[in-house]
């Protein structure tokens, strides 16, 4: 049997939030290995934009990351976050070790080309280094991705946190049994949104395909459940949703999704 | 025998460079493993905190790194500089890994204390994670260090550059046979300031001795010269000094210290 491998991504209501993030930096510290963390980027980067006066360009509603905002987020997500996360998990005895999609060859990118719009330095995965992610799991550390990806040509590239986090799953369930974990404000997927308690606790396709019929699953939560079923689709054993208590058993409430 | 293992350390004259630092990578990429980088942090932070008006604070001719000031070099040091020299090195097809002594808890530091000046968060090296640094290199991983220590209770530390070279050859010399390069803007220790060509071809500890005494080694070169005896004296068995291009071969003048 493949031995089980975590995947949990945290983001701005963790990151941004002083007195939570040791919190659960603590608990993810005393969860067994081999388990992976990664993080998106929450204010910090934008902070930082502003300070330095980058403005954030937008395209239809898309944000385009232009060379002084890919600067910007190398520096506050692979920079200020990263290393503020593997410093704490190194406090708690948990040996972490931060990477970009860069470091050990780990994330392989291309730059997004779309017909009418330039994103910038904007990266879809094209490849995981599984074999050397799994060197830096068997040799017990703990990897911690920041949202960032290159091109294998010398140019970091900007990634969605979320994807990262189903791609390395998927990638590393060739040799691993994986678990994909999304931190996030809520409980769980809410049958009633006005009502945080009403989380649905299992969803398989067929309740799925329901939900969405029954537009109760829609709006922001339709591209995070695609996405999760992207990767139960291609090889992830599980996908649980929840709150930041999810990893320390202590948040009851999360919602489990199966194929 | 011990396997021999480099540890080369550039500054501010390489990484600033927009034409150099590619032209070096490629040359670095092309060393035989198991090698070590160790990176300065140049312009990039100056400019960076200007950018966002966080003001140098000197006391006594001295930087001190205070909360801004610490948040400024670990964006530019783990962030934008580790991360450019990353993707390039993997460009070269070099299996880089970037950093920072929190990853991998491989620098252990303690914050500097000082009878009359709050240096603010500055690390003194206490130890080395040799043994998560030998893990990585016989994965085949090339190891990139920037200038950032951590002092095992969740908080980073700015840290010479110089100094983190020495102490990993320091710390890695039980195992391996250490070699330590020091690339920095002139050919090598020279025994005429005046005279880019009057390289002093080797040094062992009595012509150092000589050269203080005649006061050819005198300013900035002699805590340069201490630190390497100071590698040297401590298991490293030969410290090179010369120019970015004392590692492709065709930087034929250079010094070499030995006991």
């Amino acid at each position: 049997m493949k031995p089980t491998l975590k995947i949990i991504k945290i983001g701005g209501n963790v990151i941004d939030d002083e007195a939570l993030l040791p919190v659960f930096l603590k608990d993810f510290a005393a969860l067994p290995s081999p388990k992976i963390l990664v993080h998106g980027g929450g204010k910090i980067a934008t902070q930082l934009a502003a300070k330095i006066g980058v403005e954030t360009q937008m395209v239809g509603g898309r944000r385009i990351t232009d060379a002084a905002s890919l600067d910007i987020v190398v520096m506050a997500y692979a920079g200020l976050i990263n290393k503020k996360i593997v410093a704490l998990l190194q406090k708690f005895n948990d040996n972490a070790i931060g990477l970009s999609g860069a470091d050990a060859g780990s994330l392989l990118s291309v730059k997004r080309v779309h017909p009418e719009v330039d994103f910038g330095f904007v990266g879809d995965v094209k490849a995981i280094g599984t074999a050397n992610i799994e060197k830096l799991l068997k040799s017990g550390f703990t990897p911690v991705f920041c949202a960032l990806t290159h091109d294998g040509k010398g140019q970091m590239l900007n990634t969605n946190a979320d994807t990262i986090a189903s791609e390395i799953a998927i990638g590393m369930s060739e040799n691993y049994q994986t678990e994909l974990i999304y931190c996030f404000e809520k409980k769980g997927v809410l049958s009633d949104i006005n009502d945080e308690n009403s989380v649905i606790k299992h969803i398989d396709s067929r309740k799925y395909i329901e939900l969405k019929k029954e537009n109760i699953i829609a709006d922001g939560m339709l591209p995070k459940m695609e996405n999760c079923f992207y990767a139960l689709n291609n090889g992830v054993s599980r996908v649980m949703i929840g709150n930041p208590e999810i990893i320390s058993g202590s948040g009851r409430q999360f919602t489990t999704l199966v194929l």
